[in-house]
């Protein structure tokens, strides 16, 4: 069975927790502490929602970072963008050598009110997946599936006809493998654009400040880009 | 007749002239200075561009950003990002105020190697539309059709189907009379994504950045992005 680790426990890691081990993959969740996550409890008191989800996904493992890390050669990064870097130290150097990391998260800074802005120092001239590729230089770091609504991340099909996803890196043969993994999710080789090396994340995670408007305007998430010429 | 002024010389700013005045428009085109601006050889050490262009196009004025600010109550900013506010400081307050101007600029760094990045001080937490506003504030600034090449900006039809052109401002009736010159252009309501107010622009500039990576990749300008649910 092919493993894969999701690091994060939000709505974009079960999202792709459930969806990967429906396609059959053997799917280990990360966390900074798997107890107190389970066990801490949601706003309203009750339950919290990753609990919840683990309940109805007994199938799916969980572990700390570096646990998850270690257990599979390719490793989705989900965590909030803010956090990635220390998530990512926490699963640490050594468990991520050599391993590919797609990069999904977005480094927005929810301090200056909403919406979000940018972490200065992780974008324009910089990013999230150019800084997390230098802190980690022997990963193979992927960055994909960041400029949309995670629903259509991992199943596309819900929205009919073309619409794109980007991809970037630095290594050609972990970009081969991240579109056959995108393939699986149903997205057609045409709709993947490929926008060369991983510094094209600057222009791919600087998507989001036109796409939180839009979703703003539209009072809707599920919508997407399509390229059109 | 309906006047019109653009501020700037480059492709952007003839581009519009051009199809203003053939929808029949008296369009005067600023710049800082015309008898410099028209003497002065282009790189091959012939005629420049902008001289050859005014050739073609005589029946099109040419003024100070001074004399062309105060010539129109509609105003389009077709410089370059980096050079606007000096060029609309250039055409002065006074000249501007009560106006309608329509930023089409984008705060563009090429000082830092190519693609450019944006303006530090002009992106994330601002945008070049919201210091325009700022600095003149009586100017009714519309921010719009920034995000593609300029032959789409005012011909549409050149890309067969829908592609979208996202419009923000902080005034109502400025933005509803930039609608229907968009209008003019061959844009339909349905594809001007009205954002809100001109907080949006740091969403729509910073679109920039990934525009720029699919030219690249594409090796063409003569795309959009359509939004699709």
């Amino acid at each position: 069975m092919k493993k894969i680790a999701v690091l994060g426990t939000g709505s974009v890691g079960q999202t792709f927790a459930t969806r990967l081990a429906g396609l059959g993959y053997e799917v280990m969740v990360g966390t900074r502490n798997v107890s107190e996550k389970l066990s801490t409890p949601g706003k309203d008191g009750a339950k919290n929602a990753f609990a919840t989800w683990h309940e109805s996904n007994l199938n799916i493992k969980l572990g700390t970072f570096a646990e998850t890390a270690a257990f599979a050669d390719i490793v989705l990064n989900t965590t909030k963008g803010l956090n990635s870097l220390d998530a990512l130290k926490l699963a640490t150097e050594k468990n991520l050598e050599n391993k590919l990391l797609v990069d999904i998260a977005n480094p927005l800074d929810f301090s200056k009110g909403m919406p979000p802005c940018l972490v200065p120092e992780l974008s324009n001239t910089n990013s999230l997946a150019e800084e997390i590729q230098k802190t980690f230089p022997k990963t193979k770091v992927v960055k994909t599936l960041n400029t949309m609504w995670c629903g259509l991340m991992v199943d596309p099909s819900l929205i009919k006809g073309d619409h794109v996803n980007y991809i970037c890196g630095n290594d050609e043969t972990a970009k081969s493998t991240v579109k056959l993994l995108l393939n699986e999710f149903g997205w057609k080789n045409d709709n993947l654009i490929d926008l060369g090396d991983l510094s094209a994340a600057r222009g791919t995670e600087a998507v989001l400040p036109v796409w939180l408007r839009i979703y703003g305007a539209k009072k809707s998430a599920a919508f997407n880009f399509n390229i059109v010429s």
